[in-house]
């Protein structure tokens, strides 16, 4: 948390224009202070996962606490917009976010088609936030995700977040490197990242150290002898197996002959599994049997599952542009969708009708239950219903079903049924404490604890079912039929 | 360039730790001061594009110029690593940087192995400035280039970038909303671009600005009141061809009593191809013919290749989450490689072996040319020599060979040679004056009409060549062999 609310100077324009033309027309039809609920969900999880990390929660926090707009923000509305009535902007000046923000605390495992977050305020300021909002979870949570699938490809080695040179420009770095530590990620390469949020940062030396000097030895011995306790050599700037494995082995022993010893070589380039085999039995002949190998070069889980699979003997991963880009699905489809509005003073649900079904919203104010088998310790599904049923709170007998195949379907009784949502702003006040990263990440594991493998494995894993409850799911067919009637 | 220089914290340690762990080193055996050349380049072009459009540099202007180890800087890697000496912190508090930069000013188009930017300083600077320049220069690349091929699939429609809900956070959304400007697309709906850099601002309104309203014609009419010149009505909430295009219609022709005219309709899922066509015959029937059609929904330039292949009657065209990420190839794989080091009072070239050929680095330092043809004013190669080099400088006669298969030769003589590298610091100073985003636009659409039409087709374009002076050639086929002999 150092700082991080100094890495961005006022955001509250980093929206779309659409958002400030509906605040304007609802300023102008005097509807800017109707009172409106939007949830945000995805529909579908990335990289065939069968959850999803949430991430995302201390940017909007920092986000939604510096909302205002000066007068730069005031004169640019001023000036691209002749439409913009005066009252309207001066009425911005004063604007601020006075709603309610319940969401689940990050590293939470999430589900398609229940909201992580849910937004309650005048619809004015809750339009205004979407567009952030959105920004900030769909990247990080995607970011946490994958870093949780490479995670699992190789849960008891060291791993490394290594991409800023390819991450999509500096934010994405730094918030990317932050995303992949919730997930378990051991450290990053990027130092800004590590002085911000605290996460350990890790470095060894580049090729250029290699070339810039005579030969190859001389820049092993000298980079040693400035760092001895952290010497990671890169033996691939000339011949990994003929002139940089042997070289190392040569600062390793006589570090050995100090009384120290050499952290790792690292491998870059070329055939990972073979050149890793190869050089650990150097090291081994050598008798530097506790000198890691660590590897790098556009790895993913993937790579790192098949390495492994092949006997490579490497015991730390660098993880680069395919880990802080998501280079498989680089987008997380997160939505923002309005659920109710104020009418008649009170709360009306509203639907969003597509042709695509997938894309029906689902109506009304929700709250998200996890149930967890009181008997297994382990999450049966997550359990969407308004705000005002008692039922899943009281541990009412409850019956389960799929909501686009409701055969299936099965009773739970023996439950512990545990809010997702925690409320995060209320009247505008940010009620939640900033957990650290280490309680994240510890939050995290304990919600892998809860699910059962099969939930979790890398390819094709169980569908986690994500059920509404009978009164969610009876709105949202009258909604529907109601739209349906109309036309 | 309005105040983005405010973006931004201090950036200084947006790098990766072995950059700080090597200065470190250099520092400690003397050599922190030694003259280092490092160039950067992408080994293959992104999307089967036949080039890249430079862009990033006014970024890294910027990053340059801010560069400096603050307290709260030192005070971290104090904290950091034991091992970095006192004597070294208090010599990053006094480092600028003091170098010369020559690169390819923005909207350039370029080309696999030739460099698009060139540092010269001191090692240790050359260092530091290496991971955060390649992330700027790597995304924002990428973003221009993914730009030009939508553009070049819809070259007289509207084009608008609505990426930043799916983009890979703050930063991405505002440098690609800039990066897709500079190749040709005329707005973005990020306001927070439009205000720092100028870039025209588009929105219409949402499914929630339709959702919050009791019908969707109320919600047509009553965003046509608040924004009556700039109408362009969301038609998909419920049922496009039902109930949303027939409802725009009114408005529209309601519009029209009035004098005014409404701008367009706007699809966003469904059959685009269709849909566009039956709207296009109601709103001609209504006698609406001079209202557009807009359309989104995870749009690429493949897609709207297609729909305008189908007769899609589509004006304008909103594309998101697939440019902004550069879906289909979500990094540019751009690398800093030292090409030259002071040794004895000299600068000499070095290279960097690697098993992939592809890998290998061409030493020395080197200046690119554009070879165009006198006659046909047309590019015929880029012409990589080193700055010594007179003859393409003077116009003589040059032999071109393809540095993969030199059987592939011919000969220019009645060429100018247009230097793509210049001048942006010097000692230090930034003696380069940041062209406005209309001048880098105007630029790259001259560059374009450099080329012939083969080498800038979307699919399967014919390579451009990018060709090494004899001497080049030789410099690096010599220090290969030298590698070689020695093992």
């Amino acid at each position: 948390m150092i700082g991080a609310d100094r890495i961005s100077a006022n955001l509250t324009l980093h929206t779309d224009k659409y958002q400030i033309n509906m605040m304007y027309a609802h300023w102008l039809h005097g509807t800017m202070n109707q009172q409106a609920v939007f949830e945000l969900s995805f529909r579908k999880l990335p990289f065939g996962n069968g959850y999803a990390v949430v991430a995302g929660l201390e940017r909007v926090v920092q986000f939604i606490k510096q909302l205002r707009f000066t007068e730069e923000e005031i004169a640019y509305l001023r000036e691209q917009e002749e439409n913009y009535d005066e009252a309207f902007l001066s009425e911005l000046e004063s604007l601020r976010f006075t709603g309610d923000i319940d969401a689940m605390p990050e590293g939470t495992l999430a589900f398609p088609n229940e909201p992580l977050l849910r937004v309650r305020a005048r619809i004015a300021e809750a339009q205004l936030v979407e567009t952030a909002i959105l920004n900030f979870i769909n990247f990080q949570t995607l970011i946490a995700t994958k870093a949780a699938r490479v995670k699992q490809a190789a849960p008891n080695d060291v791993l490394m977040e290594f991409g800023t040179r390819r991450a999509q420009e500096g934010d994405a770095a730094i918030w990317g490197a932050r995303a992949a530590y919730v997930a378990g990620f051991d450290a990053t390469s990027n130092m800004r990242a590590g002085m911000l949020f605290g996460i350990p940062t890790k470095g060894t030396h580049a090729h250029s150290w290699v070339q810039s000097h005579s030969t190859e030895l001389e820049a092993f011995e000298r980079y040693a002898e400035a760092l001895p306790d952290q010497v990671t050599l890169l033996v691939d700037t000339y011949d990994t197996l003929r002139s940089g494995v042997p070289n190392a082995i040569k600062v390793g022993l006589s570090l050995a002959a100090k009384g120290k010893r050499m952290s790792a070589i690292r491998l870059d380039s070329g055939d990972l599994a073979y050149l890793s085999k190869q050089a650990r039995v150097m090291l081994d002949e050598a008798g530097l049997t506790d000198v890691k190998i660590v590897a790098s070069n556009d790895l993913d889980e993937n790579l790192i599952f098949n390495l492994k699979a092949q006997g490579a003997k490497i015991d730390s991963w660098g993880v680069g542009t395919k880990l802080i880009t998501a280079a498989d699905q680089p987008a997380l489809g997160g939505v923002y969708k309005l659920v109710a509005i104020e009418r008649d003073q009170r709360m009306e649900p509203v639907i969003k009708i597509s042709s695509n079904p997938e894309k029906v919203s689902t109506p009304g104010v929700k709250d998200v239950y996890r149930l967890v088998n009181l008997a297994s310790g382990k999450a049966e599904a997550d359990y969407l219903a308004f705000e005002d049923e008692e039922n899943v709170r009281a541990g009412a007998e409850l019956e389960l079903f799929d909501p686009a195949h409701p055969y299936l379907n099965k009773r739970i009784s023996d439950y512990e049924a545990i809010p997702l949502l925690v409320p995060i702003f209320q009247g505008g006040e940010c009620v939640y404490e900033l957990p650290t990263l280490q309680a994240i990440r510890s939050h995290h594991t304990r919600q892998l604890e809860l699910f059962w493998p099969e939930y979790l494995r890398k390819l094709n894993p169980e569908g986690y079912p994500v059920d509404l409850s009978p009164a969610v799911w009876e709105k949202k067919m009258d909604l529907i039929k109601r739209y349906k009637d109309k036309r």
